[in-house]
């Protein structure tokens, strides 16, 4: 019995290690979406988002269902918790995905992001990559060292965010309201992309260690 | 032991009730801050937003405990399931109360607000406040019709949301790129907080009936 639990344990596991290739191929395709004003590819991220939410449907369900079945105690019981957690934050991810295709898809075929924000747009897509995979390496491996870096990349995250705002607000803009107004909800998009993905470590540390740093008292 | 399990459950609701009561509070002040740029207001909501994860804190450890404790089954799992999802949105919506208060707190002495959008922002402030109110309500007496209500006062709420954008957009806007970018995020915390009350009511509706309808698919 509790051998079947353990695998179903690792088949969980491996579902969430795949949520996190999702998300992370959807940002990664929203991100050129958005650079090259690629309606196709938009419209890929925004009709794959429902892949994601049916893998977090699925392994929502099958946690809920071990859990009134097996009843596990102490760590075990914490292993489901982080699970529950993880999809549920990865989901989001998928959705802030989203939203940024949906930006590219509404500007097209404009692009919503000006020359001289390119390339910081290309390195918060870079870091929110860097992130994901990370998350789903600690997932896969539970490497609590791993996680605690992925603190770090976030402050990347978080400068280049600040970066944004210094060019939006620098005399030299030229691009009107509408473009201020689509560069800061796409940046808040990356920057929440990227707390989601550090909560998914937090997580891995807490099933670990039991150690449940407090997410988002220390998000922006 | 069934009997103190289940004043347990009880005692968790009374602090899931009193969570609802601080957001909802947080935000009223957020909202006050943020038009009449009351700096000391502002700072309240700041400084008290570590009351709200301390709460956070505590609900989640006690649930854990009773889970570890208890091993809840059927209908006493999906409580807890949702009391833990409940606190966790509750939580957020504490932070973005507190993200309010902060762009109040930047442009002090300045009003981040413009005349001709503080209708709007009032009236948001007042749909989130209904909201939240509503999903304490539900959280204290597992009212599902009104947990259902709640989707519809979302919908004003994102009505409200579309025309900051036509005022930001429009041609009379004369207030430049900060104020812009100020409102387009103010505005995303409002919608973002309705969200997370939403969710709050759909976690009643699966705590009572057990259907779950897909958290986050919905969203804008």
């Amino acid at each position: 019995m509790r051998d079947a639990y353990h695998e179903e344990l690792d088949s969980l596991t491996d579902r969430l290690v795949e949520m996190t290739r999702l998300v992370r191929s959807a940002l990664s395709r929203g991100t050129t979406a958005l650079l090259d004003a690629d309606l196709q590819l938009a419209e890929s991220v925004i009709s794959h988002d429902e892949e994601i939410n049916s893998l977090f449907a699925e392994v929502e369900s099958r946690i809920s269902e071990l859990m009134a079945t097996q009843q596990p105690v102490a760590v075990d019981l914490r292993v489901v918790i982080a699970a529950l957690r993880i999809a549920g934050d990865l989901e989001r991810m998928g959705d802030l995905a989203e939203h940024i295709a949906k930006v590219a898809r509404m500007r097209h075929p404009d692009t919503a992001i000006p020359i001289e924000l390119r390339d910081t747009i290309i390195e918060m897509g870079q870091i929110a990559e860097r992130l994901v995979s990370k998350a789903g390496t600690c997932v896969a491996t539970r490497d609590v060292e791993l996680a605690k870096e992925l603190e770090s990349d976030d402050d990347a995250m978080d400068r280049l965010h600040r970066r944004l705002f210094r060019v939006l607000l620098s005399n030299d803009w030229s691009h009107g309201i509408e473009a201020a107004i689509d560069v800061t909800l796409i940046g808040r998009y990356y920057e929440r992309y990227a707390d989601h993905a550090v909560r998914v470590a937090r997580d891995v540390v807490y099933l670990v260690t039991g150690d449940r740093a407090l997410n988002g008292s220390s998000t922006a």
